[in-house]
Parts: C-alpha cells; structure tokens; sequence
C-alpha cells in the first residue's frame, strides 16, 4: 500500500437549493478559496452527513452458498495457502462499497477453504475473528497452541491478537465462513499484524475433541478459580452446535409450556457471550443463533449497524428493506444500519439462522439504538 | 444523497508477488468468477487491509488560523445562517481523504463564524460536538435552553442529541472551532439528526455569565444530590479557561518544586472529564489542554486514533510523522493515528495546545495502544 | 424482638499501658464525664478496634455431619413446619460469637430437614441464600414458581427478595445445608421480609428433573437473547454435580497433561458465577468446590472475610490457624478471617470440599487482600 | 485484646408462640442437645433476625456540641496525645449499642482535638476516615507527606491505607470531628493498621494555603492527564467550604429562578465525590452537606443503612423516628436505618446540615432502598 500525498481534489460547486447560498461570482471566489486552503463547508454537505436517520451506503444482498462454495473449491485447485496470502478466504464485497471487500461499513465475511492436509500458517492480529461452519468437518483451529475442532453448528470466537493456524486433518475439503471487524478497523486505523510460524508443531497438530480451552471453560456457570477477573474477549474457543440446539429447543418448549423465554412468538434466539463477563462474546461483534418455527415469522426490526446472516438449516423467506430472498442452507445476506428486517420459516421446517452484528460498538458508545416495526 | 444501487465494479486483475498465485488463465477466469459473484479474495487485500501497524489513509497537516478566519469572514458576507445549511461552519479536509470534510478518518473540525445579532437555528443530533475558543466572545449556545457564553480559552462540550442552537448578542463578528465525530458516525452509520426551532426566544438569548449547568456542576468535587447516577456524556457545558489555565500553572509549579503532577518534564496537560464518572466527556471524543514551558519539548508519542490540535497561545514547533512546522496561535494540524508526534515550545513563553482526539473510541473497545518513542 | 432504650452502660476505667494517660482524679473525673454523655475514647479501645490485621472474633470450630443430622431427625418428629418459625432450620453457633446464630460474623451456615410430603411455606427476604446438597434427594425448592430439584452434589442458590417454597416430593426426609448473609444484613440492619402463601399450588408441586431456570440459561456461554443485560445475581437456579465434578477432573487431566488450570499442584476449584455477569452468583456470597487429588495438600492461604465449608466427598485432615480435624463427609468447620487455612487429602481418595465466603463484599468495597503461607 | 476461646453458652428455652413447637419434654431435651452441639434453630430467632423491615439495635440520639467540647478540652489538659493511643479522639457511643464507641453499627463519630504544636503521630489503616471543621483553624493534616489546611466547614477525605498525621500550627487548641468505618471494618474483620513515624518532618509542618492534592485535582471538571484510570477513592483531600456553600447557594436560586437543581423544594444538597469516578469519596462512606432555606421542612425519607449528622450552621428542628430535638450549631445526632428523618430549619436563617452514612456499602452490593414519606 502507498499512501498519495498528493492532495485529493476538494470540488464544490455553488448549486442552488434549500439552505444554499444564492448562486454568485463572489460565492463561485469563496469556494475556489476553500479548495485552496483544503475546506468544505457545512452547508453543502450536511444532507450526506446528518441524515434524519441512518442512511447506509451499503445494500442489502444475498450471496448462494452453492456459488461461494463452488468459487473457493477452484480456488482451492489454483490458489496455494501461505505465508504473505496468508489464508484461502474470499470475502463477500457489498455492492454499494465501492468494491471493497466489505460486506458492510463494518464487517468482513469471508469463505474461508482448506484442502486435506492443508496448513494456514500462524499469525496474529488485532482484528477480531470467529468462524462458523455450516456444513463438514476435519479442520483443526490451533489457538495459541490449543487445537480447536471445526464441525458443523461450531462457533469458534477468535479474539484479538492470539495466535492462531489452522490445520486440515482430513481426506476431504472444508468450507467455513470467517466474520472479522477488518472494516472497522481499517477506517478508524487502528490494526497491528504480526506473521507467527510457517507450520505449528507436531502436537499442535493433534485432533482432539474438545480443545483446553472448553475443557476449562466450558461448564455451565462455573469458572476456574484460577482465572478470575474479566477479559476483554471470551476464553472459551467453542461453542458446540450440540449446546446451541439445545439452548434453542428449550426456549420453544418452554414457549410451548405457556413460559417466558422466547424472542418473540415462535422466535428462539441465544447470543454466545464472554464467561468472564456475560457480555458479547468480543468487544466488536455480537454473535447470535436464532430459530423461527416452522411457518413462524420474526417480527419487524431495525437497528443501528450493520449484521451478517448465514442460513444454518431450514428454508424460508428474508426481507431487508425493500429487498426479499427465499433462501437456502449455506446463504448469506447482509442487512445494513437501520434497514428493517424480518424473517420466516417455511412451513416445513424451522429456519436457523447464525447472525454476526456490530452492536457492541454501539452500546460500549451509548450510540445504540433498536426498534421494533417498521 | 441517493443510494446508487448499481453494483460497485469489482477489478482483479493476477499479479505476481509474495503470497500470490501465479497468473494463469485458470486464475483469470477464477477472478472473473470473483467479480461476477462480487467476491474479493482476502489475498490481494492483506498488505493494505492489516498492515503491521496503522498506516493511516490520512496525511499530516496544517491549517493556518488567519487564512480560515479570513476565509470564514468572507462567507459571513455572503454565506446566509438557516434551516437546511443550519451553520456557517467550514471544515478541514484532510487532503488524502478524497476531499471529504473530514480531517481525520474519524474526525470533523471545522471553523464556524456567526454575525453579529445572528442565530443559528436550533437542531439536535446524535453526533457528539464541542466548541472551542480562540479568541473572541460574544456568542451565548444555548443547549436545551440554558445560555452558555463563548469565551476566549473556553471549552463547551455538547453531547449528542441534546437541543442547541447559537447566537450572537455583540455587535461584531464572532469565530470559534467545533469538533464532531461526524466521520466516525458516518463510517459506522449510527447518526440521527431532528431539526427544532428556528429561532431560540428572548428569555434563551439572555446573556448571563454563567450557565445554569455551571452553577450546578462547575464546584469542584461536588455534585448536586438531585442527580445522582452516571450520564455518558458530561452534564457541565462549559470548562473556563480561568480553571484550565490555573489547573496547567499548578503542575508546573508542583514539577518546579519537586512534585509529580506533570505529564512529562516541562509539558503540563489537563484533561476536561465527566463529573459523573470522571472519564472523558464524551464517549467519543477526549479533549485535553497541553502547555510546554517555554524552551520545553514533549516526548515523542505515537497511539492508535487521530487527534487534531489547535494552537491556543504561544509559539512553537510542531513535529507530525516526517512534517514539521512553526506554529502560532489558532493554527490546526492533525495527526493521524500512529504518527510520531512531538511539540516544543519558542523560547520566548509557553506554548498552550487545545487537542482532541478519539481515544474514547478504542478504549472502549479494548483497541487502545500507545508508545513513547518513534 | 424490642429495642431498649435504656441507654447501655458505658463503663470506663483508668489503666496505666501504652497510650495511657496516667490515672489521677481529674482522668477519673474525666472519664465519668464521658460516662455521662454516652462517650468513649480511642485510646482505650483501639486496640480493639484497630488491630494491625484481622483477629477474628470468630473462633476455628468443626460441627459433625452425624450429630446435625441425628438432631435435624429429631426436630423432624417434634418440631412442625410453618408459618413463623418458617424453616426446620438449625443454625451453626460459633463458639465465640455470643450465642449468636451465626458461623461467622457474616455467614449463616444451617441444616435444613423436611420429612416426606411436608411444605415449607412461601416467603421472601432480601438476604441472599443458598442451599447446597451433600447427600438425598427428593426435595423441590420453588422458587418464584419454578420447581427446582435438588440432589447430592447440587448447588441451588437464591438471590434476595424471590419467592421461595421448598417441598418434599419423596417418602424419606431430606437434609441439605443452607447458606445466607444472615449475619452481615443483621449487623448491618439492612433486611426486608415478606410472608408468600402457605402452599405452593399443584403446579409447582411437580417434580420436573430440570427446572425452567436451567432450560433457558444452563449452556455454556449462552444466554437468551431475550433477557439481555445484567443481573445482580444469578437467574441459573441449579448447578448440577455432573457439570461441577466434570470441571474439577478435567483441570486434574489437564494438570497431568502438563497444562494450566488448576488453582495450586493437585488442587482444582471452580466458583459458580453469575452468567449474566461473570462474577459471584450472589453479591454477598462466594462459592466454589475444591478438590485435591488423593495425598495432595492446599498452599496455606489466608483472607479477609470468613468462609463456611463442608466435606463432599472423601477423607482428610484440615487445618485452621491453630485447630485441625480429620474430616468425613458432611462434615461442616469454620474459618475466621485471616487464619491460614490447608487442606490435605487422605492418601486413599480425593478431597472434595464445597466452600462458602463473604469474599465479594469486600471485593466490592476494594477491601479485599489475601496471601499465600502462613 | 483477648479472645475468648471458651464456648459462649447458647441458652435456650421452649416457649409458647407462633411458629414454635409446642412445650415438651422432648423437646427441651433437643434443645439441650443444640445447645451442646453448639446450634440455634430459625425458629426461635425469626423474628429478631429476619424483621419485615430494618428495626435497628441503634437509637437516635443527641449530642451536644458545647458538651462534646467542654470534656474534650478536660481532655487536652490531661490526656496526652502519643503512639499507642494514637489519638485524641473521643467517640458517640450510641446508647442502644452495648457501650461501644458506635454511633452506629456501621459508623464511628469522634471529636478530635489538638493543642497548641501539639503532633498527632503518623499511622494508617484500612479503614476509611474523613474530617469535617465545624468551627476553629490551625491544624493541618499530613497526608502522604502533603500538608492539608483544615478550616471551618471544610471536608478532609482519608481514604484507607495512606499515611497521615496531623499538627497543630496555631496558638489555640483545635476540635474537628473524626467520621470512620470502625464498626463495620470491626464487625466484618478486615481492618489493617500500620503505625508510622513519631513526628512528620519539618517540610511537612508547613502551612500552605492548599496542599498539593488541591493544586492538582481541585479544578473542576479538570484531571491531570498523568493521572489517569479509576480510583477506589478520591485524590482529592479538601473539599473547601467557599465551594461548597458557592454550590448550595446556586441550587437555592436556580430554584427561587425556576429552575431544576435542589433535591426538595427549599431543600439544597450536595454530594462530596472522587473525580476519577464521580462516585462517592470513600468506599464505604456517602458524604454531602445539606441546606434547608429559613422556614423551610426537607421531606420525610427512610433509607437503608445508618447516618450521622453535624449541624454545621443555623437552626431548627429535626425529627428521627419518635424523637425531636432543636439543634444548634455542632450538635450531632444520628439516624439509624430506615428510621424516618426530617429537618426543619428556624424561620431565622438556613440550616446547614453536614451528613454522612454507609450507603455506598449497600449500593455496591445492591442492598440499598430509600423511601419518602413515613
């Protein structure tokens, strides 16, 4: 990356309109004084900046898990996975942001593909990570040395600055999605990378079950006494599909039951979150499991910032904005800030939905703001 | 502004290089897939989506204050105050930013100038502001009502979604500099903006010497018992520059008889706070007062986030990554984030420097790091 | 309970000693004086008062499970359940604290017996509570309406100011051990009490294996999505023994795989946390399980504030300042702030304790040290 | 101090009431048997200990200033002040509290009183102090090392474990009262105490105008930047009297204006708090200073937890559960928990009503509640 000292142009052009100032020669030498000295004024500009309301730059849009899926197998014939690349991962590109690969101002979501046999060599970052896979197996994660098992329903939080490699232990592919706050990050410039290790060790490449991390952290309200205190992000690398589900289940039977529980009518919903604070499970981005019984539908809801959904299980129809998609397993879409947005299950099965959002940058600002309807 | 809802154009092209597949007509076509599907593959972004440290999109750079006044009191001719433009502010452009109004990727300064018997109507909004004071007096901003004056060396944070408007009850011109978090809000998508009065009424344009939120919070250690709890963002609506400047005379009297209290050797520096919860006034914003005694010079620090500085009194040199420049009062320079930055005082008298920056931010988010040092 | 009025009497005699003045008539007129208007010098007291660590009123002392279940049975034939005397509740004494109720001066340590079918009627208190299982089953606590099972090895706490019944499902008796802050809120006069009905109704009378406090939040590092934000205390009503013995040996595993975790060599603990927070279950109250291996012993510690345990499960010796017990199961000993305290493990099996402390009040006024060794 | 190791007899005895079995031989026979055990049932205890609301153990009562004086003075001519006694100070015992120097269970109150270059020796304690002038000047308390004037009507935070000494500079002796947390830290059994020097040095005897925590921290809404972060109490070590009596002068008139501010109509007040986190100053004690206008009747208020009040200036009438007293200048009395208080001040002049309390304890700990009217 180079960065252009040249001045970026500053243009303005006195146009009529409300709150304008009547076109003038002396307006037109105003603004030439402004160019020259790097200055814009308020006044042409406050509709872009100052909204009523959030008016994002991003769409709404879908993205086929079958085509992503099919674009990274290629990839994974063609493109070799090491250090400078760093990792096989193709990241959704929102089509009102200029090309970027951003699917939101905020978020990066990215397929991330790893052949048999195949390592991602160890680094480090500030950015924030998980991933979450819908569908296959066979990945290790090693986390600081602690390998992390990748299956179907697994979210795998990644905080900020651990090291990290992952390692495909099978005879077959696999596919996830990686969500990070690379575009957060990247506008507000506040990043640091550092390259660990070509290859992790030999035990690291061990396949076991359950990773340290859940051994440790991993029982229900309980803490080691060793490691008390709060952390900024969750110690705990994986949360099972098996936990989720069953979180998910018991809110419908309890609704069911006549009990309080639920979202809304028909409408699970757990968010994974941090055991030394109970808080989301990274400072930057909130992660949540959401199921719509079969038929059922979420009600209306619109909410500062921007969220990420992948399609777990189900089939059923999502509407943001103005935009609506049927959509299938795998399928991811993004809803920008402030776009309302509900979902509804098939009637033929429930719809799981796996939700990653930027929330949490709004609440630690006091700048968040939800509601319900449209 | 209208959304273009036309798809960003997606451009790869191969390339060689570290970390790169080599070019080949499968990588084509794999690309040409990419663009279809609007993917990016992280692999040709890395360098500049997580450099090993901030490489900030924005440049050093300095504004001289008598050319913004000028400038500003040339839009005060023929630059009309009302609803739609809602102020005569002009901001700094940082020229590697794409000649957006923002100084910094996160932040907006802007000069803004108000005529004699002048209002600035009255809005609110969710971004967070302050106003600062070069020079001058003679405007009231009335926040929720409560006239607040304008005074040389004074600092007026208005946190967001609070009513407020200006007005100028002397008989000349009156300049000072605002601050916002419009990039911030903007970037992230989290703004809302609702427009009040057009005129504020007589009783609000009285023009008393104290406001109403200084009469109850501006004793030092106190607070009203009607108010008990933590608001975040700062109820006190003006910090004098009696209390700023007695607060920096007292750290460099402590240092000079032998007591800590400074920042560092010869560099006094004050913080304006929340009495509620002795942080930041703002939530997105820190502001602080520094003085260098004369002949003094501040150690070289670098942290993550932007800060833009104006020059309150004095003379100096100022030093931002591989810029440098003499400084004298009311000129503006940022410094982007990471960049060394270093400031000495002329030899003749102090040199005072009014910063703000958005630290709040990261540390919020547990993203804030700083080193002395280049 | 009647307050006296009758001022107590404040008795002072001059002694010569350290800080003494000398005695004469004018010091015995003195003191009569202070006698008179309800005064008392520092001087004569602060040894007392103002020790230079901790000595605890409180005395080491061991009650035997045998014996508190011998006479619970007896109260079980003779002693009926109901409104007023509320609980068939019998309380730990400390042999120096005055007779009083109270294990400790904050803690409340007590065995509850109910015999088959019997109901202890509804009611609430804003002292915290807990009840805890060493042996039996059959009992359901009800708490605001949710049926609560409770077995060995289960943990069941109850926050402040919520309904609660218990019920004996089974056809044996059944006793457990109760905890409260009854002590702290007595000295610190800060309870509330409220009578619930007589009998909880037929619903609540059923005898589900899991409460609906567990269905909705007993997932590791999941919370519903509906109940955001944080609690003071815990919502989770049950810790389960298969989650807490599971814990506690995978720290032992990971200990024996060369790993950290465990709390000192051979020495596993987990606290029960608030999964809303991260922190204790009760604002008041610590509570953890600690095991050590077969043959291994605790590092001495001592602590400000006082803790409650009780043997789970094996054999060994504790040791208290200058007091140590073989210890069995249900086995119940004090220990006063400050003392050191060990524990060792008989040669033939593990060391299971069950450990409860009034550690977070002093966390939470920043009065809190501890120290390893004696 | 000696403790007791011998058991304390637990007597008790079948009696006839709600909620109690009935009188039998068995039954006496099983109280003979906890009483060996060294065990106290719920039954017989309910009442006392788990009371509908707080029925405190403390009185109001009523101490008169000229009194308190009267034998402190007796108390300057006899009672030497040196190590071992530590202080001068003499204590309220509250006349409901077994004889011990308690004001309350929580809360200690004591005049102190130094004589003409007279040194109180150097010492600190976990336990949290303050000290409040009610009339008289000459003595400075040295705290850390830094020289802190005490002057009438001026509040001396000293929060636990700094060093601190006081010298008498002036000509005439000095009385001040001495407000600690002695009886809780002494319930709870966490103090420590740790004895200094003899004497403080000749640069800290002396008398400047303001200590060094002023000339740093006393500024308001100001912090020094090399002091940043949180701490558990204030750095701040005198509040001074023209701030104060400024603030409560403000609230009267914003009212008599119209405007919001007073906590009651005619009816000022303000909190003492620590900068670095707008809460109160000390962990464990809520400091403010009152001001009912001439004529005017604060509302009727109960809280949880105990206060202690000065008359500082003015005065009236207060009222503290079934008792009234008038008060004049420097009469102390106390409110024991959830006893309802009002003030009423002399049509003459305002009163002024210097307070302190425990509540922090029970909002830290989520145990506070407060009620108006009776």
């Amino acid at each position: 990356m180079t960065i252009n000292l040249t001045p970026s142009p500053v243009r303005l052009h006195a146009v009529a309109g409300r709150g304008q100032p009547e076109p003038s020669p002396a307006l037109e030498q105003l603004y030439r004084g402004f160019e020259q000295e790097l200055l814009v004024p308020l006044w042409t500009e406050i509709g872009d900046l100052m909204p009523k309301q959030p008016e994002s730059k991003a769409v709404p849009h879908l993205w086929r898990w079958e085509r992503l899926k099919a674009l990274a197998a290629q990839a994974g014939e063609i493109v070799p996975v090491g250090r400078g690349g760093e990792r096989r991962a193709i990241a959704l590109a929102n089509p009102a942001l200029g090309g970027r690969p951003f699917a939101t101002p905020t978020l990066w979501a990215a397929i991330q593909y790893l052949m048999p046999g195949e390592d991602a060599p160890e680094h480090r970052h500030t950015q924030h990570a998980f991933r979450f896979v819908v569908e296959g197996e066979g990945v290790w994660t090693v986390v600081n040395g602690d390998p992390v098992r990748m299956s179907r329903g697994d979210f795998l939080p990644q905080a900020g600055w651990n090291w990290h490699a992952h390692h495909n232990a099978a005879t077959a592919p696999m596919a996830w999605i990686d969500g990070l706050d690379i575009p957060f990050s990247y506008y507000t410039e506040s990043q640091f990378f550092e390259p660990g290790r070509e290859h992790v060790d030999q035990v690291e490449r061990s396949t076991p079950e359950r990773s340290r991390s859940e051994r440790l952290w991993g029982h229900p309200g309980l803490r080691p006494v060793s490691a008390t205190g709060t952390l900024p992000a969750t110690p705990l690398l994986a949360y099972r599909w098996v936990d989720t589900d069953h979180a998910l289940t018991e809110q419908l039977a309890l609704e069911a039951e006549g009990h309080a529980g639920t979202l809304g009518p028909g409408h699970a919903a757990v968010r994974f979150t941090n055991p030394t604070t109970g808080g989301d499970v990274l400072p930057t981005m909130r992660t949540e499991m959401h199921r719509v019984r079969a038929g059922g539908k979420t009600q209306v809801r619109r909410e500062v910032g921007s969220s990420v959904f992948q399609v777990f299980d189900g089939a059923g129809t999502v509407t943001v904005g103005e935009r609506s998609w049927e959509v299938a397993r795998g399928d991811l879409f993004v809803v920008p800030s402030w776009q309302p947005f509900t979902a509804q299950a098939s009637s033929a099965a429930p719809l799981d939905l796996f939700r990653f959002g930027d929330a949490p940058i709004f609440e630690a600002l006091h700048a968040h703001r939800a509601q319900l309807g449209a």
